[in-house]
């Protein structure tokens, strides 16, 4: 037995104080939104009507490196917190590989993923500026849920718009959010204007997470009182999430390791990001060598084969714009059970550091990452959420070419979460149901056409 | 703040490394397991074809008190564990309470409860016995995942009778039972002799537990290498979970801590048994001041209105006889959410002490149960099992009683799980649809009446 556990959890003493701004380290900043409608970057006041201020000046600061977390976010946090490191000595077994891998796990919580630590961070700002409730869009259901959570500690009311037909198909994930008193409306709804005119259009349609995004939006926006919520993608989103990396990164020195490979999966970049930054601060500052592996869904490949360019964040192009890569905004990925790595584009600063040849990126097709997920889970014992799994399917990989040449490289992953809510896929991949998608070249030109001219 | 962290983990080498055997210590034995052909107690030997050997041995032995833990065991254990020991701060400022009230959660694992330190140590003695598969039945799912996990780990093929009618409205818990290569059949089935008799009288039955057991047990007996295993109630079990109060025990001590209640819920009394099990030792050994509440539903209140007397531990009537507190195996318990405490019977050890005046015990209505565990999860953020929520909901009204009398008493409860896959429970409540049940005592008659003549 070694003397590196296979769990480790930080004393509460040893738990970060500040969150970590990796703008501030960058050697070149992401390109600033633009306001979609003058085409002028966008100013810290602009996003005042949708953002409560202080997660505004967040979203904009590219210069604090550290920033202080308020006293009421860390005592939620410990409530959950740490997280624990795991050294994953079973799969190292099964795989016969000398690499030693490392998982940071973030879904022992009732929101089941790392979403949480950004919820209570906005469900805290919101109600300290006494805003009176709060909107968000929620599609898989684990943003809606985290956020449940945050605003039933904070005590401000949420309405959640769920895409309908999750609303209908994920009645378990609906009974979590209201369990925690959110008022959860099937999108496309008769509370909004743009609601009512889908529903005009098309009475039976089944919804979309853009749809539901315009919902929250103009909810928000028409409210006294009331702001709209994001979970991934954001700037402040990715600050927030540097809890992980920050809280890993210490856990692995007290054990006098550190990472040669860090590994995500990556959605809209709120796991990856907040996981590397203490990381790849390491490597832009301090030059040490270590590689960053972001891994995706063949089937909405945005890092490896999407555009680096000026898009809209959501598919009903009221937001404002952002450069990153993105398979353009009028991309529907087709049905993959890794619902939270759906999304068309990627956070911008992680398409910066991408661009800038600081970071890899690969992509997988489902079956593939099932089978290492139905591995992991047999022999660490945790049922990891398909997102996760696709982090899994890339540390498995890494340890097998180590296993190849010899090499004990050490190698960290993010597990984001669990996979109780997503068993309809494990059912799929056990009756060998599951089919992979990879779309066609002439599929992400029509999409890549659509993209603003910017 | 207070020193006292939020989550207290022990570290690995202050984890048990023995379980405690209670029963070393009661000034009188539970009575002994009747065989009920010849109404004479039961031999070790006896069990054997029912039982690997190492475990018939512990189901007998009342005079070991501490049990060493296999090494192999002790490794799957710190996989998962240890389970943290959380100071309830965010309930007590809730309740107004001066009372100080810790819990030991046991659902930070993919099965979701506190079954797996049992399921663990089953597969494992099994597997070492070289017996070549197990059986069990699993009635609301949480037995049959853990047992899934553990025998995927040790690598020993497993079939899990299910109740049909759970079978088909709880694909989810089923697919995770799959997704660990367990081979889950509904209940009846025409793999046994007793599961086509009873579809031959009633081919539309929608099952029943007592009839899985039957299935489980014919299995096991009839097919070579094969041996049953149970979740609770057995003896064995209650040593397995004695890991629960031991690392509770521990972890308080480190804090300065000692409890003067605790709490914990008992449907066969597993987690009950194995929580109380090291304090127990105080008050009988050391005539430490210290309560112990076990909490049932009020729809099947065993302890508080049944007899204490021999039955069967089964509705099918193959099994061994047991004294312990028991309202007629052929009591049937109505719908209740809970599933894990629709038992008929109580564990024989916990019968006789609760007999015998060292332990108390409550029963509350469903609808109490749950509005206590919806106060719990928005404050302290987890999503609490039925079962652990009526646990919760008598550590509640004993801080009260604390709150009116301006005692600082010490409550520890056993939060034994998560209620991931109890949401349609949920749901009911949070729509007002959620009904109480009290047997009349006429019920309770009926059922009595059918008890053995022992």
């Amino acid at each position: 037995m070694s003397k590196i556990p296979y769990r480790f959890y930080l004393t509460e003493d040893r738990m970060p104080k500040q969150w970590y701004n990796l703008r501030a380290d960058m050697p070149e900043q992401p390109d600033p939104m633009l306001n979609p409608a003058t085409l002028e970057p966008l100013r810290e006041e602009d996003l005042y009507p949708i953002f409560c201020k202080e997660l505004a000046h967040q979203e904009m600061d590219s210069e604090t490196a550290y920033i202080d977390i308020p006293e009421e976010i860390q005592e939620m946090y410990r409530i959950y917190r740490p997280s624990p490191l795991i050294r994953a000595y079973n799969l190292e077994k099964a795989l016969g590989t000398p690499a030693r891998i490392y998982y940071k796990f973030e879904g022992n919580n009732t929101s089941g993923s790392h979403k949480l630590n950004s919820a209570i961070a906005q469900a805290y700002y919101a109600k300290k500026q006494g805003l009176t409730s709060l909107t968000t869009e929620t599609g898989a259901g684990q943003w809606g849920t985290a956020l449940s959570e945050a605003c039933a500690y904070f005590g401000i009311p949420l309405t959640v718009y769920m895409v309908k037909c999750s609303y209908n198909q994920k009645p378990y994930r609906k009974a979590v959010m209201q369990t925690f008193d959110a008022n959860v409306i099937p999108s496309p709804s008769d509370t909004t204007e743009v609601g009512r005119r889908i529903l005009a259009d098309d009475p039976d349609t089944t919804g979309s997470l853009g749809c539901a995004i315009s919902e929250a939006v103009e909810k928000a926006t028409t409210t006294s009182g009331c702001r709209y919520v994001l979970g991934s993608v954001l700037n402040q989103v990715l600050l927030h999430q540097s809890i992980i990396g920050l809280e890993a990164k210490t856990a692995m020195e007290m054990l006098g390791e550190y990472p040669d490979i860090v590994i995500g999966c990556a959605g809209g970049g709120s796991n990856l990001g907040g996981l590397i930054a203490p990381f790849m601060r390491d490597k832009l500052v301090d030059k040490k060598d270590i590689r960053f592996i972001a891994v995706e869904p063949a089937s909405c490949p945005s890092l490896t084969r999407g555009k680096y360019a000026y898009d809209f964040c959501d598919t009903g192009r009221v937001t404002p714009m952002a450069r990153m890569y993105t398979l353009g905004c009028g991309f529907i990925p087709s049905a993959n059970h890794a619902g939270g790595l759906r999304y068309h584009g990627m956070s911008p600063i992680l398409s910066k550091l991408y661009h800038d040849g600081y970071m890899e990126a690969v992509a997988y097709e489902q079956t593939k990452v099932f089978e290492a997920a139905k591995l992991f889970a047999r022999v660490e014992t945790i049922l990891p959420a398909p997102e996760s799994s696709h982090a899994i399917k890339c540390a498995v990989d890494e340890a097998l070419k180590c296993k190849e040449t010899g090499e004990e490289k050490t190698i960290l992953f993010g597990l984001t979460g669990t996979g109780y809510f997503d068993m309809t896929a494990y059912s799929a991949f056990n009756e060998g149901k599951m089919t992979d998608y990879i779309p066609t070249d002439e599929d992400l030109q029509r999409a890549f056409d659509m993209l603003p001219k910017v």
